[in-house]
């Protein structure tokens, strides 16, 4: 599979180029996050596996090629995520404003850059559910018909039961302080089939549950920045990227419940949401092919600052 | 694993230069070969899997590491082995003499650089088994007691059942034409206990089935030679690595079969058979630091010369 999936990041890299008409020697680098296939940064030996291997991308492809980002970090005790903690500074850091940045993926994570602070001032921590619980609801509710809850409108057209959000809320993640990282171990199908047996028990209509399921991702959020985000300093803007920027329930929601910080797509920074984690690790590779650290020890926990990935030549 | 066998290198890596008195600061590189797990050139979709994860080696020796060799001519079409067939050369070719490199490790390889050729003319192959199914049948035999046949003692003891070895030389594998490598997955434990059942069928003493195994190493090294080196151009020196090299009964049989080529150690070079595959490493990974390539197509079957490894921060 490692080389499989490499061919068809090489023949992806063509591909684009092809289609916007972009000469292979124009692109001096290739960074390659990889496929995850597992990531416990918590066992006593911890493992993570990205796979898609990068001497195929580079073969194929004449293009160098850095990747496997997350070893280094975790070869220096850090958790290997949030890697996109550290590009995020290089992006979105403002003299004046402080930045958040929220992806909503199948987890989500958010970076804070606190107003004319240095990279030493950064976090960045998983917060917990993105879209994950909610997909595998929908799709188990419409028998597979669905995979998400499109535009977030079954969540609209339902109520979020509060005490139910209340008890999951205790779930001991949310209460870790940062940094942390969680994953698809924690807040996958399981755990989303154990929350949707409860919203029946209560005897909550299937979008009354996608509701309940959308809020806990909003609320989630909204309690790690009550949580972390010192009040003096508050979020400014909140850039959203990843799937949820698409739910406008889970956007009208974290506009209301985060009073006083402006939630709006990254796009209307000028970076695509679809990008934005592709950008990361395009600037990670130049960071790396430059003997730069990427990594931020406040993000993952590292205890240093590493160069991140494995150089491979074309 | 890849993490723990990462940390168990560096502790050898840090062990032997404590023991040898040399500072840290004066290594530059390391070049880490890793552990096989696997090795499927032959696969549609290649695969190969060397671990001890040099993000981990890199970090715990604050020394570069260039790991992962294999991967690169394998993405080229080659079979990813052997790699050895350049640094052989780089070591060991001569203006005058042609010179041989026989490894005989589990399976035997065997390196051929003509007098004053140049890297094109080298070919390299596995020739068969090498102590694989000797060491299999020894340790059946005595109950897991000896693991291999200390200096070939049990081979000198018997004698070789020739229509044995017949019947095994017409194994396909021994009528491919070089470039060509295998492994424990064609000669390992499965083939060997055929081996010994067959013996044992012909009614051969212990002693007898291990001198038929050992004679069937001799025979497939000198096989491959008759079939794959010009008569008119036959090998001046053999120098044995490996295992096998402590077998005197391999040596002195191959000394017999191998007419007018002088079979010597390695260690008569001044090279110690047991550091010869890790000075290899070393020289490839030097080779890659300088932006060179490592394979040989002529070797390896891959399409191009290729920069080998993966280049990893401390």
């Amino acid at each position: 599979m490692n080389f499989y999936i490499g061919y068809l990041f090489a023949e992806a890299v063509k591909h684009i180029l092809q289609k916007n008409g972009i000469p292979t020697s124009d692109i001096d680098l290739i960074g390659s996050h990889g496929q995850t296939i597992h990531h416990y940064p918590f066992l006593i030996i911890p493992c993570t596996l990205q796979i898609g291997e990068p001497a195929v991308i580079a073969h194929e492809t004449g293009i160098p090629t850095i990747a496997d980002f997350r070893v280094a970090d975790m070869a220096a005790g850090g958790q290997g995520a949030p890697l996109v903690a550290y590009p995020d500074y290089l992006l979105f850091h403002d003299s004046v404003k402080t930045m958040g940045l929220l992806n909503i993926g199948g987890i989500a994570n958010i970076t804070v850059l606190p107003a004319n602070g240095s990279f030493d001032s950064v976090s960045a921590a998983d917060t917990g559910p993105g879209n994950m619980c909610i997909d595998a609801v929908v799709s188990e509710i419409t028998d597979g018909r669905e995979r998400y809850d499109q535009a977030g409108q079954r969540a609209a057209q339902g109520t979020p039961h509060q005490p139910l959000i209340d008890e999951w809320l205790n779930h001991p993640f949310f209460q870790l302080t940062p940094p942390k990282t969680t994953g698809r171990e924690m807040f996958g199908h399981t755990l989303a089939m154990e929350c949707l047996a409860a919203c029946r028990k209560h005897s909550l209509s299937d979008n009354d549950s996608i509701a309940t399921l959308t809020e806990l991702t909003v609320q989630t959020i909204a309690l790690y920045i009550s949580q972390f985000v010192p009040e003096k300093n508050p979020i400014d803007t909140l850039y959203v990227s990843g799937g949820g920027v698409h739910n406008q329930t889970v956007m009208q929601r974290l506009n209301e419940a985060l009073v006083g910080t402006a939630v709006e797509p990254v796009d209307n920074s000028g970076i695509s949401a679809d990008a934005k984690e592709a950008i990361a690790f395009a600037i990670l590779a130049n960071e790396s092919l430059h003997g730069q650290a990427g990594n931020l020890p406040s993000a993952t926990g590292a205890s240093m600052r590493k160069i991140l990935g494995k150089f491979v030549c074309p």
